[in-house]
Parts: C-alpha cells; sequence; structure tokens
C-alpha cells in the first residue's frame, strides 16, 4: 500500500517559483553584505545540545529540537532515571546534539573555536536555517532562514551608522520605498528605569508605552499604574507621551528627562552621533526614526537597538532587527568581545515584496528556447541546436519524447517558455531552422550559420 | 564556568575562504543545471519518519538521524513497551520526524505531492545538505551537501546524452581535464547474470571483476570460482577479462557474450544510441567510457548507470554518479514514472581543485579598499568614500576604531585587502585622498571628484 505523502507541519517544499523569488532577495542581501565588507561563515545544522541549552531560556530549551542518540541509547541509562519516566531529564540522556536555534550562539561559539584565526574586527554575515518547535501558525513555521551580519571585536559606533546604511541600500536595491529604520538604545531605556525609580519595571513600562497610539496617553497611564508605576514617576517621563517631532526634537526632550541619569546621557550621546552622521551622510530612500518604545531582546541588547517597519501601507510586522550586545562570546570563554549585528526577516520581505508587486517578471530563470522533437533524425539535428545555443549561455533543451507537436507546444506554453525551435526534414536539407514566438505566434526561418546572429551574441 | 566550545563530530564549520571555493563550485553546477534546462526546489530538511524509513535498507534506517518528539515525549509510551526498554522499538514512539538523509526521496515525495502542480517531464535540481549518522572518517561527514540533477517523466535517451554533456560542461567550467564519464547498463548487467546463469551472484561477479587491474585475470577468475561461479559460467564471458580498446569495440565484444539475451541485447542498444549519440554532438574535454564493472546502486538503478572519475593523476575515487530508475514515485503512490539523475560530489571536486590548485585566485570576495581612520572628522570624510564606493560596486570599509596606523594597515595586510584609502586633515582641506597599493606600498593622491575615475567605474 502506497504512502500518502506529507510534510511535517510548520515545514515547507519550495517549489522553482518561489526559490527565484527567494534566491532573488537572498542575492540581493549577500552583495550588500559583501559591498559592506562582510564575509561568509557557515556552521553546522545541528550542534552539541550544550552549545545550545540554557542560552534562549526556558521557553527557548522547550523549542530546541534534539536528536535521539544512534544505536541502543536507552542502554545507557540508569534503572532509576528509567523509572522516573521524566522526559525532560531523560532527554539530556538520550540527546546529544540539537538543530541549531538561531545564528547568533553558533556565531559565539565559532567566534571562539576560531579566535586564533580570525582578524577582528570580525565581520561576518550567515544566511542559513533554523529551527524551532514552535506552535505554527500564519507566517511562523518550524523551519526558516535566518539572514545575520555581525560585527565583533569593536565598539565603534560607526558600526551602528553602517547597518543602518546596509538596510537602506538592500531595501532601495530591493525596490521598497517607505521602509522605516527605527532606533533605540538599552542605555536611554536603563536611563527612565532611573528615572522612574523602578528598574524591575522597565518592561511593563516600554510595552505599556508602546500602546500609544492606540489607548492613549490617559490608557497607558492607566496602564502603568496598574502595574505598580507611581504617579509621581510617570510624571518625570510626561514629554513620553507626545513623544512626537524629529529626531533631533525627540534627543531635546530625552535630554530633559534624563539630564540626571549619566547612563540615559550616555544612551543619547550615542544616538546623537549616529543620527547626525546619517544625517551628514544621508540615505537613499529609508527614514530613521527614534523610537523610545522599542525594547526587543531586552535581556540581549545593551547599547543600539534597531527594528525596521515595513511600507505603512503593508500590514506587516518588523521585516528586521538588531541591536549591540556586549560580551557575546563570553558564555564560551572569550571575555570582553563586543559585538553588533542586524537581520533581514525574509519570509516577511516575501510577502512584502509580493503584495506589492516588486519582483521583477524575469526573476524566474526558465528555459529561454524549447526544441521541438520530430524524430530521431531530426532530434539529433535540434540537439545541436540545443548544444550550440547552451554554449552561448542560452537556456535551451530538446523535448526528450517525439511526442505530438500539440503537446509539445502545451509543454512550452505550460511552462512558459518564450521561444520555440523547430527542425523538420526541410530545415535539414536547407540547413535553417525555424523560430517561433510563443507571445503573439509569429514566425521566422534563418540560416543555421545565422545562430549566434540571430539571438544577439 | 565557561564552556570549552565544540562541534559534534563529523560536521564542520566553513570559513570566508573555504565558502568562497564552495560558492565557486556551486555557482558553476548551478549556471550549468539552468543552461540544460533544470530548475531548483528545496525540501525541508526533516521529513516524517514514514516518509524515510524502510527506504535505504537495513543499514540506512541505522544511519538516519531521528529527531525527538517535543513536550512529555514519554508519556504516550504504554507502560509494557516502556518495560521493554528496546531503543529500536521505542524509538518510533518517541520521534515522528527525521534529518533528510539523501535528496532522492524527498524529491520523489515532492513530485508525488505536487503532481497537479508539475510539467512532466520535470527536470529539476537540488542543493541542499543531508545527514546520515555513519562513522566520520577522512573525507566522510555527518553532514553534507549533495548537487542532483533529475528527469523525471520520459524515458527518453535523450536525457541520459544531455547527463554527459552536462557533466562535461561543468567540468570544463571547473578546468578541470582528464575527467572520465563511465557509463554502464543494469541491463548489460542483467545480461550476464543471465549469460552466466547465475543472476543471484551479480553483485559478487562484478566486485571480482572490478578487481580485474588489480589481481589480474587469474586472480579474478579464482575469487570468482570462490564465490561459486562455474568454470563454464566464466568461459562464457572470456572477453571481459580483456576489455580492452575504444567504446564501438567495447559494444562489438558485449554484442558476441549477449547474443542470447533479449535484456541484454536491449542494454547494448541504449549504450549504442548514447555513445553515437555523443560520438555526433562532440565533448568539450571529457571523455566517455564503457565501463561493464560499474554496478553502484545495483538494486536502485533500472537502466544507464554513470560514474565520474576523476583526472589519473589525482587520488580521488568518484566524483559524481547517478543513472536510471523506473518507477522512483510508485512506493508514494504514482506509478510508472520514470526518473535519470545525477549528482556532483562537492567536497571530493573540492578537493581534487584545491590538489591541482584549480581555483582562481580572485575566488575570495574579500574587501577592495579599506579606508583608515585618523580620528573623529577624519572619519567622516572617509565614511562619504565608502559611501561613494559602494555605490561603484566597490567593496569597502572604513577601520571603525581610531587605532594606531599600524594595527590598521596590520589589519589589511592580514586581510588580504589590496588597497588603502587615507584622509587626513591636508587631504580634507585639499579634497583629496591617498590611495596605497597593499602589493608594492606605491601610493598617490587623487582630487576626491576623480573617486569613480581612479577606480575605472
Amino acid at each position: 500500500m502506497a504512502q500518502k505523502p506529507g510534510i511535517p507541519k510548520g515545514t515547507r517544499d519550495f517549489s522553482p517559483a518561489e526559490i527565484a523569488k527567494r534566491t532573488y532577495i537572498f542575492d540581493i542581501i549577500k552583495k550588500q553584505f559583501k559591498l559592506f565588507g562582510f564575509q561568509p561563515i557557515e556552521t553546522p545544522s545541528f550542534e552539541n545540545s550544550e552549545t545550545l541549552m540554557g542560552k534562549y531560556g526556558e521557553e527557548g530549551d522547550r523549542l530546541i529540537f534534539k536528536i535521539l542518540n544512534s544505536g541502543d541509547y536507552l542502554s545507557k541509562i540508569s534503572d532509576e532515571m528509567y523509572d522516573s519516566k521524566d522526559s525532560t531529564k531523560i532527554a539530556t540522556h538520550i540527546s546529544e546534539k540539537a538543530l541549531r536555534y538561531d545564528l547568533t550562539v553558533p556565531f559565539a561559539r565559532y567566534v571562539v573555536m576560531h579566535q586564533n584565526d580570525i582578524t577582528f574586527p570580525f565581520k561576518r554575515y550567515q544566511i542559513q536555517p533554523v529551527w524551532r518547535a514552535d506552535r505554527p501558525q500564519k507566517g511562523r513555521f518550524r523551519e526558516f532562514f535566518q539572514c545575520d551580519a555581525d560585527v565583533v571585536g569593536s565598539q565603534s559606533l560607526w558600526q551602528e551608522v553602517e547597518f543602518i546604511q546596509l538596510y537602506d541600500a538592500v531595501f532601495k536595491e530591493l525596490g521598497l520605498q517607505g521602509v522605516t529604520v527605527k532606533m533605540n538604545n538599552r542605555k536611554i531605556l536603563s536611563g527612565l528605569a532611573e528615572v522612574i525609580g523602578a528598574q524591575d519595571k522597565l518592561i511593563d513600562f516600554t510595552v505599556a508605552l508602546d500602546k500609544l497610539d492606540k489607548i492613549g496617553a490617559e490608557g497607558v497611564k492607566n496602564e502603568m499604574l496598574s502595574k505598580g508605576i507611581s504617579e509621581e514617576a510617570i510624571e518625570k517621563v510626561q514629554p513620553l507621551f507626545s513623544f512626537t517631532g524629529d529626531n533631533s526634537e525627540k534627543l531635546g526632550k530625552l535630554k530633559l528627562m534624563l539630564a540626571d541619569s549619566s547612563i540615559g546621557m550616555q544612551g543619547i550621546q550615542e544616538l546623537e552621533f549616529i543620527v547626525s552622521a546619517i544625517d551628514t551622510l544621508g540615505l537613499l530612500q529609508a527614514s530613521l526614526e527614534i523610537d523610545v518604545t522599542l525594547a526587543r531582546g531586552l535581556n540581549y541588547y545593551t547599547g543600539a537597538i534597531f527594528e525596521v517597519a515595513a511600507p505603512k501601507n503593508v500590514a506587516m510586522g518588523s521585516i528586521g532587527g538588531g541591536g549591540r550586545y556586549d560580551d557575546l562570546t563570553g558564555i564560551f570563554g572569550l571575555k570582553d568581545v563586543s559585538g553588533v549585528g542586524i537581520s533581514f526577516g525574509l519570509d516577511r520581505i516575501y510577502l512584502v515584496l509580493e503584495e506589492l508587486g516588486l519582483f521583477p517578471e524575469n526573476v524566474n530563470e526558465n528555459i529561454e528556447v524549447l526544441c521541438i522533437n520530430f524524430g530521431e533524425v531530426e532530434a539529433m539535428a535540434s540537439m545541436k541546436m540545443v548544444t550550440s545555443l547552451r554554449a552561448l549561455g542560452i537556456r535551451a533543451e530538446l523535448y526528450p519524447d517525439t511526442a505530438k507537436m500539440k503537446k509539445q507546444m502545451s509543454y512550452a506554453d505550460r511552462k512558459g517558455i518564450p521561444m520555440v525551435l523547430m527542425i523538420g526534414e526541410n530545415e535539414i536539407n536547407e540547413n535553417t531552422f525555424v523560430l517561433k514566438k510563443m507571445i503573439d505566434g509569429s514566425q521566422n526561418t534563418y540560416e543555421i550559420s545565422d545562430l549566434s546572429k540571430v539571438f544577439g551574441k
């Protein structure tokens, strides 16, 4: 009995048309990565479990795909352990390897392992799949590509400047207008926490603040109060409730609020440097916007925090993000190596380009010429043409069977092949070929010796 | 306590230099795949276990990496089953997914699942990693890329002809001379088995015959006798013991031996068609050689069998292989779909190119210009240059910190960056920049307005 084929939930097959579009995005990102001096690395799909476990919090540990040991994996478990039937405890004994959960931890591991071969600052990019045992839903997959660029080994803020330029360059080349690079700084958030005297309530604070657009200033204040943030504290950051204006106006308001917080003022200085450099250098198409509600990866980032918003006319969350993290490699024994990096959200960028019709028409590298197969002798003559066309760099093929003309034409039609080349008995005798354009059915006869000329080569 | 980082045995990190070389090979293969009309697909890294299990024999099943179910995976096992502590049986209950073992079975599954969206004959290529729990050794990894092209849905022998041309085109473009495409046909082997009256001894027979070069005719005959192949049978295939000459001489000898075997004669006809077509069309650089000892994937292939031998001056096994298999998709419920395909052995091709020094010098897409960082004001002037250079398509970067000149030059040196661009106070005042060539230390001063001219853009 034949199996009914399926694939695991949360995973995807990609068709040629989908691959063509994904490759289009990847190629532009890679091209810009290289122009900006990033070099590719790749790490194994699975790591030793201890490399990954404990790096992403308890929830993360649960979502890591574990690989069952080979052989008689149960034989090494003590009876006592086995009798517990404790899935979590036993997992650590029957699984030594786990699938990559992100590209950041493997990168940190890579830097530490290869530190003697690396010239710092080290600018690397990495585009590989990661796996998460998340509940699949629209736009969330169990296997998806991450697309990261990071620099380690320098604290220079020029790198933050470069990453904003990099986002700008990529989205410009993708033809995506109206992209906003939002920027915050962990030190601003720490300063605000200092000012409101509630460092432990920082997350509640930013979550509430983030709802300003939706529930208004009163709503936000009520939520803050309900979370135990005092009225007095809220008063101190009053300007945040009408935090409008351009970046320099926002910086001005922040300076007033954070005057007494040295860490806050440091954050402001960093933002000022970056904003001013970008003002001087200019952006091609994107805009840069200070957003103090931005708190992604709060426990992780120590300086800049970035998030890229899709154009406002598309209902899509962030299409990229990143930030600076000190001591990324400390967990693996290499101290005081500062890192900063960004990532591109491939799947969402794909959806945005699709929705806006921004994929080029010729993104599909389809066959350009189909040679019709009229029989053994004619097929040989056609195969010579196919061979010559390929040598000219033209994607060509012979229909493999001597099928009815209608079937062969329908193949060309269904595959969207623009030209059909025919060599029958007459053409063999006269050293000619017939070229038919599928778009209008027009056809012409040419000398075989003119082949390269006909194709403009 | 920091963890000492490592990676699972049989897996690899790839450095930028290694990726550059691997990408060089992949790009040439992909380019030729496309010229020949193959289109890319991708399938998930893991499949449902039932898709993979039982497809690669008992040994294969053992070598498939299984993924542990998420959550309380032990809770669903009956006490009776659990008490058996039988690793193999319990594995099927605690693991529903497994890592891809090759690209062929997932491809068959893909074709069946998407048969209504596919135009047949379907020519697909697929370049993705696969995983095998094999004992790692030199040149054998637990994670490695496969690189396959297959056609399904036609029995035309033109496809075999095309695959030989495809091998030839790829190795020609890689600059690899002296490649031999060896070809056999399963029907020839069946014919020989018929003739020697020992179909069950076909593997023993071909294994022995394959040693002809090493142990001579007498050695081979003795081995055959020891395997229970009769002296009479060996007599009937006497010509195989001096199976020299060109392809047409070999075909002549085979015709004499296999005259009474209809399946054998069918195999000869197929070989003849392919050899004659290749003779007519010509190959660029490779040679095609009939090799009746070729028996790879014997239980799998039903027609043509290919194997590509590296140039004789390199000690390396096969660098590619493939063949025709009828009814690939039958296991998933789609009958009578013939397929034929080949694969490229990436890791071995890499080693061959490395050994022969065939990688181009500029394969590494390294930074072309490093801009020296002399301080905040100068850095801004340099950053403008960097931005302009990138817009011209030149890979450029600013050294991120105002480090000592020596340190910055040493960075350029260690990274092999060919040019260093300097803008100090004088240059800012004079609207100029200094460009230094690292190869000979020569340097010149240019007007900033001449930037694109200086870089030939």
